[in-house]
């Protein structure tokens, strides 16, 4: 299914303030739509005659095995857009041999969401024993990497939320344990730390006991720092489109951060993935793996878990098929296909 | 509030006639336009985990103090748009630490309008002594610059205000002491020079007792000329775009203007600036502050002093805001965030 | 008047086949929008202070002393859509102090157009004596040069006439003269001769006894041999995107061409030129002066004589205008004012 | 007829799955688009006066003498579009002077079809005795040469026709002879193999005695291994758009073929072909001869042979106008004519 027939599958589903909670980005919303057109501008050259006809997309990533290089992005209040929320989203990304990212604020608790390649994304809350216990209860529970989100110290201005009056309030589901935070969705948010630096990574690599990845890089000398502190990984993100409305555009600066940190951490993007060639050219320009947001959103409230699942299944169906057309039997082979951008 | 919502509100508000004198440009409109589009070209590339969670904006300019590196831009005539005028503009600008400039052509008198950061702007008339006198009681009001306009020795060619017939008759506020001239709008204008030259600059800082501003600059080579005529400052401006259609964008030429003054007076720029972004991009290029003009005009028309002290308002949380998703704690931490510009 | 207006207005007025005959072009059209599109993405940086408020335009081209770098372009059959015509035409070039060139498919015969700065294009007939007869009785009538037009070997596909059926037959008032020549448009349009050579011009050069200018050529080298072949100048041109759809765009090569030729034959411009900034752009790009198409022959179409007068007149207003907004006392003064383009 | 009204026409006609099977592209159809709109921006310089009024566009591919340099693209299926298929399409070729590619999955039987200048689209199915009888039965049918088209290991995804479910069912009239190939269409693709190598170039190189083309090439080093494995030309394409949705565009990628074989094969270029121009400015940057596909498909389908006959004769006859408008006698002198793109 086309990303744009699912979008209007799930908007003819979903209350509109829900709706345009997950479709709307920051400011007058240029990264949203630029993140989206900035792969258009990119096109591949194959290389014919490989006998590529079976393609493997298996990678490893932050120590998980995946069958391509695609992990669902974590994005809270999955229950806002169906009622099984991120356990079906999870499931399906297992299904399918992807990972996952469960957020902070899930709807479904950390322990309720199964799945061989989970990872957990960390909000530093202004409790520090709450956040350390968060870390505790997902490595606990097998998750296999914390992923921090540092890109947003403060809630982008959203103009589409302010118009339906943030009626998006739900209660989120990894606070019950903590009496000191209350686990209505603003009141939460309101308990993230905006003054986090990078000795808070380096606590959380010193605490965590697994891999921790930095999210919402977009400098080079940014995802540097991120590995001269111990992380295993970057996401280089924009987060969406949401937090800044004119935040550079991952996929416009993916080279510099790879060739800035020259291997020593994974680099995954995040931000306009929608297609399978999206992902090759992320995969082609340095990226080890690409997360995928809305798209997992929009097909489980259209059709719960088994719509995630074919979703997720089409595109990696898709990643096959287009790398036997690019003629890449793995991913190493997809270096030199993107042709130098013009226009 | 959107600057897009703020004008359809004061569009449904004025008379057709006011609303095109504000919001049109001159000739085909390429400029005013593109003053608007060369922002949204330009994108950011934040740093993270600086911890600035609570930054500071403040700068001082020309000798005043701003809580954030914007003024209200000159516009003459406000009361067109509202019945308070300059005075509502000028006490909301305080109210939020920010500069305001009078227009020479204003609707209320220099003596009636307040706050601690004004500066009048000029324009030289063909009677010396008119102009002298201005600057005169300007600075006994207490006014902290002279803003001497130099793109306007005629008025561009208005289109819509050619088809409203130049409905927009009034009479300016500070004529009443010069019974040599005529204080309705158009015989008023027809009375500046077009004839001004540098050594009017050297009258003027001559004179003036106080700072004084080139405005309407768009070449390096002028803005140092103007240095070298004791300018304290340059505005950057293409009069927002309302003298010449297919004049030069103000932020694309910004820093070759930064680069050949080198510090030795203040560059403002002025055109298109609408949201923090804008303003925040415009400083990361080196200026050292913003005129906002039509967005402050939209506030008065929909909502008088309260209109506009509420849209400066959003204007500087906004800008506090994206500090914070950028990782400045102040305005010097701005450079290098902006990206190189593609398309 | 802006020029669309006024082809709006000429719409209503014209049978539709008219309208498109003048307003069409080649093929897809590229070259007719480029032509107009290019100016727009050029920007001018004003000088300030320089005390230009009372600009001349006036100049000196091939011999003939204009207020203005502007002249009409030749066009046929200007009886079409007025019944004065290129009489008219010229009146009002000649009112404003502008050139006028007649074309060999005029309306009105050589001898009975009137005004000081008159040209007169020729197309080489297969009759060469018609043609040597044509160049005698335009200079016998006191024209200043021949302008040999050069990009029609043959007629170039314009969907539009096919179309509309061809519906603008006409007879075309040069050719009553001589009997061998169906004076009918479309049958003398198939007398012009497709195997012209630089051999064509040398016979021009040595027989007109007059400067003779080629018109239509779109490569510097093209342009150097013109020079080599004595003629006076060359229009850079591709005939208003009528003959190739796809032609380089007139303002994009003008440098190329003015950089080659350096000085050695006058540079003239057709193509696009709709407003005063178009006509100041091309000059500050080395244009000697630029020919005005469409817009004279809507404004005749819309006021007759009259209509093209004032069209005209406010173009030279306009010219002066924006001289003074330039910062430029002359012509000469314009070099450097068009910024780098990009985009 | 323009390119656009013959498709309109052809809509018209057709049904609605028929049309979109024709018409589609794969993915979000970046490609399909972009083969298009990147020859609208290659503008052309043409040479003047050099008494071109009687081109040729002679010229000999592949050992096929050519009117001009244009074959019609090897299109399955013709006859869903109009009963006389490929039989029409290959007469209104060879009566115009131009080639024509039968495809492998045609309509029409190989020994059916006539014409001086047929060549033979190859695909190599999973049982190769009768690939390799049918480039037999092409040989000894007089076809010229063989065209392995190797973009196709698999068939992309086409969402047009994932929504039309496909409904373009038919069976394949070069089948017959082979029990073991079932023809209807879906069932013969399923049948195409899709880990073909450089080795089974080699194979039709060594057993079909006459010239062998690698079709769908895209990348220099590519070309360059198809003229070491013995071909005898190359096709630059992206499959029409219809492969992969982000392919990189023909016409901006042949430069650098033709400058990576420099000679040693004939270099085709297919995709976006539509006007005379698109034919020049392909030859002009290198390309021996182009492939048209949709042109002559929507004329089959709006006119059968008739129709295709006129259509192609009208190319033919703007190849010719071209040629002189841009001074070109023969193919050789379009060196040089195609402007440095912007934009």
């Amino acid at each position: 299914m086309d990303v744009e027939r699912l979008e209007e599958e799930a908007a003819r589903i979903l209350p509109a303030e829900v709706r345009d909670f997950v479709a709307g980005g920051a400011d007058d919303e240029v990264s949203l739509a630029a993140n989206v057109t900035a792969f258009r501008r990119r096109t591949l050259a194959p290389r014919v005659l490989t006998g590529a006809s079976v393609p493997s997309a298996a990678t490893m990533v932050l120590g998980c095995p995946l069958a391509a290089p695609v992990l669902v992005a974590p994005m809270g209040m999955q229950r806002l857009v169906h009622p099984d929320g991120e356990a079906a989203t999870s499931a399906a990304a297992a299904a399918n041999g992807l990972g996952f990212v469960l957020a902070t604020g899930a709807s479904v608790p950390i322990e309720e969401v199964g799945g061989p390649a989970r990872l957990f994304q960390l909000y530093l809350l202004d409790d520090r024993g709450v956040s350390d216990d968060l870390v505790r209860r997902a490595v606990d529970a097998g998750y296999r990497a914390i992923v921090l989100t540092v890109d947003a110290p403060v809630i982008g201005n959203r103009p589409r939320d302010r118009r339906t009056r943030g009626g998006t309030a739900w209660r989120n589901a990894n606070f019950e344990p903590y009496p000191g935070i209350d686990a209505e969705h603003h009141a939460y948010v309101s308990r993230i730390r905006a003054d986090i630096t990078w000795a808070d990574v380096d606590h959380v690599v010193a605490t965590a006991g697994v891999p921790v990845v930095v999210k919402g890089v977009l400098r080079p000398d940014d995802a540097v720092r991120a590995a001269d502190h111990g992380a295993a990984g970057v996401v280089v993100s924009n987060h969406g489109g949401r937090q800044l409305g004119r935040a550079a555009v991952p996929i416009d600066v993916l080279e510099s951060v790879v060739d800035a940190v020259g291997g020593r951490v994974a680099v995954l993007l995040d931000g306009g993935v929608r297609r399978p060639a999206d992902v090759l050219t992320a995969v082609a320009l340095g990226a080890d793996a690409v997360l995928v947001g809305r798209l997992a959103m929009w097909a489980l409230a259209a059709g719960g878990e088994a719509g995630v699942t074919e979703v997720l299944g089409d595109l990696v169906t898709g990643i096959h098929r287009t790398m036997t057309l690019l003629g890449a039997r793995t991913l190493n082979d997809l270096t030199g296909v993107v042709t130098p951008t013009e226009r």
